[in-house]
C-alpha cells in the first residue's frame, strides 16, 4: 500500500502528489479508514456478501494519451470496475488504485488523472481507501480494485439463465470506441433494481461485445435468439447492416444485458430505471446464438469472431 | 474482472492460460467464489475486520527479469502484499491479480510466473479469487491487491508509538537485493501474535528502508534513538560502517517493525515467534532519528537521504 516506492521515494513529485491525494482524499471521505497505514479497513453490512473485482487499463490498449484527456482516462479507470460491481447487482463501496505513470509525468498530469477518478468515485459513493504509485520508463498503467456489496441478500450471477428468458439490454450498443467507452456512467441503479427481483435469472455487463458475453450468460445447454430489429445500436450510420454488427461485437458497451423469466412485467420490472430498456432475443434450447432479420431464416452467429 | 481483454480477446495463448489457470484455481480453493463472474464473492468473521492492500510490480522497477526467475517475481508480487497485511497484525484470505504481461510472452513464462504466486498463496491459506489479464508492448507489471481479516477485535496501526517504548525488529536488515526480497516469507505469524498483545503499540514492515519506517511510526512530536551496535544486518561484509549504512537505508526488508511499552518482557512476547527478534532502541521525545554507536555522541539522522 503505502503509495510509497522503494526505488522511487523521496522525489518530490511525489511528495507534492501524496501530499495533495492525501488532502483530496481526506476531503472526500471524511473517515478513518484510507492512505497513511499498511493496510486501509473496510466495514460490510452484516446481511450483504462483499464482492471484489479488479481491471488493470493500459495506454493505447485500453485508452490513448495522445487523443484522450487524462479526466476520462482515471473517470474509466474506476467505471470499468464499477460495472462489474453493477452486474453483479452490487454497490461499490471502497477502491483502491495502483498506478505506474511514465517518468515524464508531472505534478498536474497526475493531479487531472485523479480528479476524473474522484469525480465518478463522489457520484458514486466510493470512497478511494489506499493505492500504490510506481514511475516507470513505460506506458501509464492504472490498475484499480472495486470493493462492493450486494443491495440485498442476493447476488446475481451469470451461468443462471433458462430457457424460455427473455434478453434484455439497458442502452445502445456498438461504436463504443467513438467516446462512449470514457464517459459511460456504470449502471449501479439499474443492477440494485435487477438485484432485488427473482424473476431476473442472469446479470452480466457488455464488455467483450453482445455475442460473447451474452455466451457467457448461458448454461452450456443453452443457445438463444437475437432480434435483428430490436437491437439497438449506437451511433446508427445509415448502414443498418453495419451498426448491427458493430452492435453485436465491438464490446464496451457497459450496458447492462439480463434475462428474465417469460411471464415478467418487464415495464413494472424497469419503471424506476434511468434508461431505456430494450428487449432483444429470447433464450431456448439450440446450443447456439443465432440472429433472427424480420422473416428471413435464422442466421447463427459465431461466438469466437470478435476481433478488434 | 473477466480474465477478459476486450483488445485481445481469443488469442489461444489467453485462451490456453485461463483454461490452465481456471483449473489450478479449482484444485487450489475448492469453493465458489472466484473467477468466471463479474466479481468475486468474500466472506469475513463477523468479530474481525475486513483489510486492503494493493502493490504493483514493474520489471526494471521491483524486479529484473533477465536475471530472476519468473516464479521468483510471481512470489514476490503477493509476497509485498502480504507483508503489509502482516504490518497490521492481520491474516490473508484473499487476492486478485492485474497481470499485463508483453505480447512476447509464452504460455509456460505465465504458468511460471502464476507456479511462485500459488506456492505463497497455498502456504498462507490466500484463495486468489481473480484478476485481470492484458498483453501490451511495454514491460511486465503485477498488480496484486490483498484482502484480509484482523485475527482478532485489534488492529495495529502505525502512528500510535508512544515515548519510552522499545524499538523490535523481526530480523536483519540491509543488502535485500542480493536476494531476500524475492524470496521473503511474510512475518504472518509474528503479526498476529504481535497484534493480540496490548503492549504492542506500533506496528509496520520495513518496506523503504529502516529509517524511513521508523519515522513512519512516530507521531510528529516523537523522536528515537537507534542502538548501532544491536542492528542485525544482513550479509556483513566486515565493514561493520557500510553493513549498517545498509541496514538503516536499503528498505524492501520486509521485516516487522514494531514498539512495545517499556515494562514488556519482550522474550515471553516472542516466544512463539518462528524468528529472532531484535531489540535496536527507544522512542523518546526528541523529535529526531539518532544512532547511538557503543559510548560516542549520538548522530542525527537523516529520514530524507533515502536513495537506492
Amino acid at each position: 500500500m503505502d503509495y510509497r516506492t522503494l526505488f522511487s521515494y523521496s522525489t518530490s513529485m511525489e511528495s507534492d502528489f501524496l501530499t495533495w491525494l492525501t488532502h483530496k482524499l481526506q476531503l472526500q471521505t471524511m473517515t478513518q479508514s484510507g492512505i497513511g497505514d499498511d493496510c486501509a479497513t473496510m466495514q460490510f453490512d452484516s446481511n450483504c456478501t462483499p464482492l471484489i473485482t479488479t481491471d488493470a487499463l493500459v495506454d493505447l490498449v485500453h485508452f490513448d494519451l495522445r487523443v484522450h484527456t487524462l479526466e476520462q482516462i482515471g473517470w474509466k479507470s474506476l467505471a470499468v470496475n464499477l460495472s462489474d460491481l453493477a452486474a453483479m447487482g452490487a454497490k461499490p463501496k471502497y477502491a483502491v488504485i495502483s498506478l505506474v505513470v511514465p517518468d515524464t509525468f508531472q505534478l498536474h498530469e497526475l493531479q487531472r488523472l485523479y480528479e476524473g477518478i474522484l469525480d465518478l468515485a463522489s457520484q458514486t459513493d466510493t470512497l478511494i481507501i489506499g493505492g500504490d504509485f510506481n514511475t516507470h520508463s513505460g506506458p501509464l498503467t492504472i490498475s484499480a480494485t472495486a470493493i462492493g456489496q450486494t443491495v440485498s441478500s442476493q447476488t446475481k450471477y451469470r451461468f443462471t439463465s433458462q430457457p424460455g428468458d427473455r434478453i434484455c439490454i439497458t442502452g445502445p450498443l456498438g461504436k463504443s470506441i467513438l467516446g462512449h467507452h470514457l464517459n459511460f456512467m456504470p449502471c449501479l441503479v439499474e443492477g440494485a433494481i435487477l438485484a432485488s427481483s427473482k424473476q431476473v435469472h442472469a446479470l452480466t455487463d457488455v464488455t467483450d461485445g453482445l455475442v460473447i458475453d451474452l455466451h457467457s450468460i448461458l448454461p452450456g445447454d443453452l443457445g438463444a435468439v437475437l432480434y435483428a430489429n430490436s437491437i439497438p445500436c449506437r451511433e446508427p450510420s445509415g448502414d443498418a447492416a453495419s451498426d448491427l454488427k458493430h452492435a453485436l461485437y465491438d464490446g464496451e458497451d457497459f450496458e447492462l444485458l439480463f434475462t428474465v423469466e417469460s411471464a415478467t412485467d418487464i415495464r413494472d420490472l424497469t419503471i424506476a430505471f434511468p434508461r431505456a430498456i430494450y428487449e432483444i432475443g429470447l433464450v431456448d434450447k439450440s446450443n447456439q446464438i443465432s440472429l433472427q432479420r424480420g422473416n428471413q431464416d435464422r442466421e447463427i452467429l459465431s461466438v469466437t469472431g470478435y476481433e478488434h
